[in-house]
């Protein structure tokens, strides 16, 4: 990818005697679902040429705006074929020049590519800090903030080629997904090593390699049949990125004017009483001040947000979004936006953060919610995420005393609302990303409770997501710590590291503890469709222990989490309905078998997942 | 209606020779909108007798159960004038008899008698605990448990005549809607003060008076505008029921066989993921060993139901019910029963019992709920109340330090799932009630608090709710002495009292404090119907200050409700939205004129109402 990009810009710059300076997108296909295509042209006063394009080419329109550095031309693609197209300008008393444009041909099925599903295990990294497979690109000439490993906000070198590296050690996991925090550049000065305020959103920033190393990653997940996401941030862009810098029109960004941070508060996004100030503020204050919120209102913004994905896409050869702070956007604008995502994959997957605390809220931006229907909003989101099971997750296993509304009830009742949800599938399950603290902190590292959050992500419902280091005890304290903490470097990513934990070998006892559970569960449920798109039935808890089933019309699993210190026995004649005649299994963990005849032992702060057969 | 009963009772016993102990409904009305009637005759042996009726009457049909002591005699009333109809009981080989059955004439538009709604302000009281009016009725040779005033959990002497008494002071206060608990015959041994545990569905509990004192309260309440709710139990009925004692069938109550208690997770009533017998326990066990469920689900238990609550409206000539544990009837029934009330009569109104904190699970009982619709299901329930606010209420006003997700946003968060409701006007809003810490208990005794709270539950959106005696500062601690410590005798409701509250001068200083400011908000309250209907626009609390306004085409309030222990300014700027132009106003309380030019200095602790202009 270095070298095509190498060479159409020679040839550009041969062509247009320095007047253009940037064509967004860089490429297009051919036969896209959306025939229109906008061209953005970005050079010194170039809104003062006019543009023709090859007589085969239709033109919708030309579109200038407030600053003469910019013209979006849009043409319609239908029936072109794929190959390269002229595009002329000229201009009274001066001399025109001329830029060709391509039109790829697509990959094989690519409109119909599936996306990741309850089938899958997500494993989500933080790029900068999980391996440095290229120690050379840790800096770059062109990029302000330079690697500091001993800053826990610095950037600390991890990039693509350190997760190409370690793909066997993801696929023997087990994990079949891969969401990377962002890899497109920021140029912030600081702290970006996050890479949500992103500065160009047409490269990945040279400190993780290039577009040909990220094309690189998807290919070879797919060789062995794992799934790439990508982390889309479509609220805002770092304040160095070039457009801010220089604004093809006022309203790009949302000025208040002055600067005007959002007060999170998302709920203004459907409250009947809200006043319209907060809502505004809401929507269109900044996240940071380092963030410069894109107004999707703009169809110019949204056009360029929507083509950059579908290129995205398209190019990398993706399987899925994350989309970042999704319920911030404007509410219009975002759904516009997934659903022309969506229009052109119709099988892809879409994931929004949606960091709520109550199911309505949650299910709100879900496609076709019965919640968001109630204001006739459909979001076209196929996903969003069980934030709410997340904070019982995050609490539960400590305690030990449980009352009406504390221990596994607090689990339990999670799932009571899944009949808010429109599809209860496809929701993503988790017990701690880049933003929260640390599972293993939060439980000071017992891997007994680690064990039984971890059989509950992985046995229940909707697609299971790690984050990365937790399958070795990582802990992490983001109150106390800040960010960094949360986000340190993976063991054994980079030269020189004492512990290795990619290897058996290398791992501690500990860290094996973790891991070979964690492992062992993943492999099991990879195979198991009752996993995946069963149903859950559900007993309320007694004496802090939480039994469930998934069950379809051929399989069943029975999932006994004890969050009781004590040892418990079950009277199995109270779940005669998730048993269905069956009085034996075989424990997916030991591989033992079990009697389930009468009555079930299981040791205290412990889980039982048991195949019925 | 003593008279009456007796009258009829001569006429029965003279006429049956015995052979009829009981006949409900005792009588009926003509023209009602259901015209099918089924009769319960109760008698020994009664089901071995004929039955027929005057050749006028259409008997729809004669069921017989397995206790052959009652007999169902259906008939269908359309068009039969009112008047009195012979039925005949005949059997071979022995003597018949005959009953005489009478229609009333119904009250002028007694179809379309209009229910409580927000212009309303709702007082709760516990009759036993309000006021004695009659000493004389205090213990009754018929019911097991006598008066005992010194048993925090027994029988205190109060009754209707106390409240008919006392009606000027709930007239003057500003009240303007009665809810009382339970009223009917209850015999248990103990603890039958609260009520719920009826042994007559047909008779008020002679220890509060007869029927017709239960008509006259009615009377008298609509003579001063007033509405009278009665607090109706579908679920249960005491164990003492005479009924129960004699069952008609087995399946008249839930039987497992043996005796089950609910587990009252109400939650199974939706969860898809739910197993049978979970939501079996909820529904079908008992809310206490003392209180036999009732299994709407049969439907001569259903219509038995039915027609006893519409007999109560059209005999005592009630604005309303308040059902108790409405969430733990079974669905289907319950929903039968309310829509048969409702088509009955359609500006009716029933608030139900749905004790959740979870807004979309409080909505989903509410009819036409886009919650229940996911689902199907339409309880046809008109209002429910708002138990999530209460949540709020009763803790808010001591967090003085705000954060995300404490301090007054707790209270705003509450209104942002307002959407979820299929109708938020018809929703009861309160700060306590006989089952819950009493508000002064909670905020010990700090009358700043109180206001704050009163502030919020009398000008928001919905039917506000007090529970008798907050408005004289009456404590009461739940959780360490038990429901009788939130139901203490309300002072000067018994001769002799020391204090009698019911009065300005025999009201201490601190009561008066409480007393006068709920008097002056009530009362204001009363005529705005902004307060009633208008709309809510709410503000995000800033330094725990939070701002709304009530507004509809012609009226305007704005309220400030400063949890804040400091005094503070706020720049009017951020509410033009509720301030619509209006630069002045009045103190609803003080009265004293306010400047809404610039600012607003609001001291700490405290509230504001104020009606724009």
């Amino acid at each position: 990818m270095k070298q095509l990009f190498f060479l159409i810009s020679v040839f550009f710059s041969l062509s247009t005697f320095a007047q253009i300076d940037r064509v967004e997108p860089p490429f297009w296909w051919s036969d896209m679902h959306e025939s229109s295509l906008q061209i953005m042209f970005y050079g010194k006063e170039i809104a003062q040429y006019e543009v023709s394009v090859s007589k085969e080419v239709v033109v919708e329109n030309v579109l200038r705006t407030e600053n003469a550095n910019y013209v979006f031309v849009t043409i319609n693609t239908k029936d072109l074929p794929a190959g390269s197209y002229a595009f002329n300008f000229s201009k009274k008393g001066a001399k025109g020049f001329s830029r060709s444009y391509e039109l790829k041909e697509r990959r094989e099925a690519s409109a119909f590519r599936k996306g990741f599903d309850a089938s899958d295990a997500m494993y989500l990294i933080m790029p900068d800090r999980f391996a440095n497979g290229d120690p050379d690109n840790d800096s770059s000439e062109k990029m302000q903030e330079k690697a500091d490993r001993d800053n826990l906000g610095g950037r600390h070198g991890g990039d693509l080629q350190g997760v190409i590296d370690n793909l066997d050690y993801l696929e023997d996991l087990g994990v079949t997904t891969l969401w990377s925090t962002p890899l497109l550049e920021d140029n912030d000065k600081a702290y970006s090593y996050h890479t949500y305020a992103q500065s160009d959103v047409y490269n990945i920033d040279p400190r993780y390699g290039s577009n040909e190393d990220y094309k690189r990653l998807a290919a070879e997940m797919h060789s062995r049949d794992m799934k790439l996401v990508m982390d889309y941030v479509t609220n805002h862009w770092g304040s160095e990125h070039w457009m801010i810098k220089d604004l093809p029109t006022y309203d790009w960004i949302h000025q208040f004017p002055g600067y005007a941070n959002s007060n999170y508060r998302m709920t203004t996004q459907y409250d009947t009483n809200r006043s319209q100030i907060d809502w505004k503020y809401c929507v269109d204050g900044w996240f940071v001040s380092s963030m410069p919120d894109l107004n999707q209102g703009n169809p110019l913004v949204l056009n360029y947000l929507t083509q950059n994905a579908i290129w995205w896409i398209e190019y990398a050869d993706l399987d899925g979004f994350r989309v970042d702070t999704y319920s911030y956007n404007d509410k219009e604008g975002i759904a516009k936006w997934t659903k022309s995502i969506m229009d052109e994959y119709p099988n892809f997957n879409i994931v929004g953060e949606v960091w709520m605390h109550d199911q309505s809220q949650i299910s709100y931006w879900q496609k076709d919610s019965p919640i968001g229907a109630i204001q006739s909003y459909n979001s076209n989101l196929p996903s969003v995420m069980d934030f709410t099971l997340h904070d019982a997750v995050m609490t539960v296993f400590d305690e030990e005393n449980p009352s009406w509304d504390k221990g596994m009830i607090k689990v339990y009742e999670n799932f009571v609302n899944d009949f808010l949800y429109a599809d209860i599938d496809n929701i993503l399950v988790f017990s701690g990303n880049h933003d929260t603290d640390r599972i293993n902190h939060t439980y000071k590292g017992d891997v007994d409770k680690y064990k039984l959050a971890m059989t509950l992500v992985l046995t229940t419902r909707g697609i299971p997501q790690l984050y990365y280091g937790d399958e070795i005890g990582m802990q992490g304290n983001k109150a106390e710590k800040g960010d960094g903490d949360i986000r340190r470097d993976f063991p054994g990513g980079w030269k020189g590291d004492d512990n290795n934990a990619f290897t058996e070998a290398g791992r501690t006892a500990t860290q094996n503890n973790y891991h070979s559970f964690t492992k062992k569960l993943l492999n099991y449920r990879k195979g198991k469709e009752v996993l995946h798109f069963g149903k859950l039935l559900q007993y309320l808890p007694e004496n802090n222990v939480y039994v469930y089933f998934r069950y379809n019309e051929t399989e069943r699993v029975m999932v006994v989490i004890n969050n009781n210190p004590e040892a418990q026995e079950l009277d199995l004649s109270r779940f005669a309905e998730g048993l269905a005649g069956n009085i034996s299994g075989k424990d997916v963990i030991s591989e033992a078998p079990i009697n389930l005849k009468n009555s079930l032992k299981i040791k205290g702060k412990s889980s039982l997942i048991v195949e019925l057969k």
